[in-house]
């Protein structure tokens, strides 16, 4: 506390990323990063930028790296808006689309960023719960609204809703913006992209800290109607002109490029996903279904904080939330599948000396 | 226009930056970038960190260029906060220490980018008009206020302002908080970093875009009393918890420990700067004096607007403000010796041929 901050930062609970230990080397479960290196092209891009032209500030309207973008999801460039990160397009999303005067709508379990965000810019919001088995029920989303989030697949729950579904929400909801977070959509689920020219008031944000596997460059972007995009550049252009440093719009650029390594490193985690998720039932673990790079499991045996703990005791980082209905459970990414081999002989031997 | 925008976003005149057209190879002379490379070792530090670790989050914390940093300044490391470069800070730090209640106060003619945040966050705030030599009445923000910001040197004119009279400043307005935005300091000014440990209401913000030669980078830094960083981190982090990428870190650590490379950079840019401003003044150029990498010309006999097309079609970029009070005045980035001698030869083709 200070008397020179303002009343929203005296207020605000600052969203707490995961924990980064650097005490001893862990297999790292616990931030959904990808266990496969960026593509080659992506480093090579990235190599060939590190010259004395980074003395010239970066393009501001990242030109490059959005005609790249708009190739590859069939857009137009007046279509994509890029960020420092999904988060900021996040934020930015937040700033430009929704007000005080009408409650945004999100899941109650879900990113505890927009909980953050609807703190910080003071807007009204209505946490929607999940059903007993973690599904959003979508109808209850169907009522008068200043915008919705929904993240899908979900995190931390990994379950996703297709897109027929999410269409049908769209369609009812022509008085405000429904933002898509496809954060993790490339593991398995469908993007809503190639709906973005049938509604006006559909955003599709994603990022290259997933499936990208570029999380330590920061780049993340939007998809949606121009004038949404349009308003997302005003609101960017009156924080910041440059969010996107030259070496990052370089890599992100190669990195979208890249379509074969992409589509080898996607289906080695799901395919990773699916055999941990298996193994992990057969040690009586709940596995939820998930689309994404992680799961989210449940043991009826072994307390979720115990098992966090010991796994962590154990070298293997992975997330537990201390939250009302979800305080049993654990979130675990998806590493390769020697680190899972080992995740899952540590979990046996837990099991064994409980 | 939009429906799906807000009210902000509607009524806000998002800050223009510098031109930076494609047609054809400029001298660059309208951003105030540094005309020298970033430091080898800067060079070497992020060519090091282009690896298979750019899968994983940099740390959010940002602590080695944070130790850096103080190390350097003879700060605590919680005197230091960092961002994407120093707007994003100055944007944390209007979302931090102001608020709708009292009126901010900073000079008419200064950084455009304190109007906008201004807007974008609906605050209260007063323009304090310069004098009629340009320079800022610190004797005008003497008055209640709910927080200060000025840039010294002040942009665009350059002028500086002694660290005396802006400790007096500080001193009888304990209050609300003083920032004092020093972009261009390192060009001959005097740092108000030394007097954050007498002052709890002093915040000091740099940048590594101008003295450092990295405004590809993208960062930036504020000093301060421990509260008053707390409070930017408790913002921050409510907006997105990775603001500095992998490269950008390591870039900038290294960086601000070249010391050698810093002294000698600057020093080369002071000497251009003082044989440019005799040379102007030579032509019938009104030149105000300047601490900073740019310098603030008029001349009777050639309007600004025309001069800045014509070193336009002449190859040369410098920065041209369509605004009351300076209009009639160009802003011009201090470039090598040789791009100045290119400026200096077509201005004088220029003048002879009015």
């Amino acid at each position: 506390m200070s008397k020179y901050w303002n009343e929203t930062v005296n207020n605000i609970e600052p969203y707490i990323p995961g924990e980064q230990p650097k005490d001893k080397k862990y297999i790292k479960l616990n931030t959904n990063e990808n266990p496969y290196p960026p593509s080659k092209k992506a480093i090579e891009a990235m190599e060939n930028v590190i010259n004395d032209d980074l003395k010239l500030y970066p393009d501001p309207t990242c030109s490059e790296l959005i005609s790249e973008i708009a190739v590859k999801y069939g857009v137009d460039e007046d279509e994509v808006f890029v960020g420092n990160g999904s988060d900021e397009v996040l934020a930015f999303s937040f700033m430009t689309f929704f007000s005080r005067e009408k409650r945004i709508l999100f899941p109650d379990i879900s990113y505890t960023f927009y909980k953050v965000y609807s703190e910080l810019f003071k807007l009204n919001y209505e946490l929607v719960k999940l059903d007993d088995d973690f599904n959003i029920p979508l109808d209850e989303f169907k009522k008068s609204n200043g915008g919705i989030i929904i993240p899908n697949p979900n995190a931390p729950t990994g379950k996703y809703i297709d897109t027929e579904n999410l269409r049908n929400l769209i369609e009812v909801n022509k008085e405000s913006v429904v933002i898509i977070d496809e954060a993790y959509v490339d593991f398995g689920g469908e993007s809503m992209v190639k709906f973005i020219k049938d509604y006006q008031n559909l955003l599709v944000v994603q990022t290259l800290s997933k499936s990208r596997s570029l999380a330590g460059m920061r780049v993340g972007f939007a998809l949606g109607h121009r004038d949404l995009i349009e308003g997302l550049n005003r609101i960017k252009n009156s924080m910041n002109s440059y969010t996107i440093d030259r070496v990052a719009l370089a890599g992100a650029k190669a990195a979208i490029n890249d379509n074969e390594y992409f589509n080898e490193i996607t289906k080695k985690i799901i395919n990773t996903r699916e055999n941990s998720t298996n193994q992990l039932r057969e040690l009586g673990f709940k596995v939820l279904e998930s689309k994404a790079n992680f799961i989210f499991v449940t043991h009826e045996k072994a307390n979720g904080k115990f098992l966090y703990e010991s796994l962590k005791d154990n070298g293997i980082l992975v997330r537990y939330f201390n939250k009302d209905r979800i305080d049993n459970y654990l979130r675990i990414t998806i590493g390769t599948d020697n680190e899972m081999d080992v995740l899952i002989e540590k979990i046996k031997t837990i099991l064994e000396n409980l």
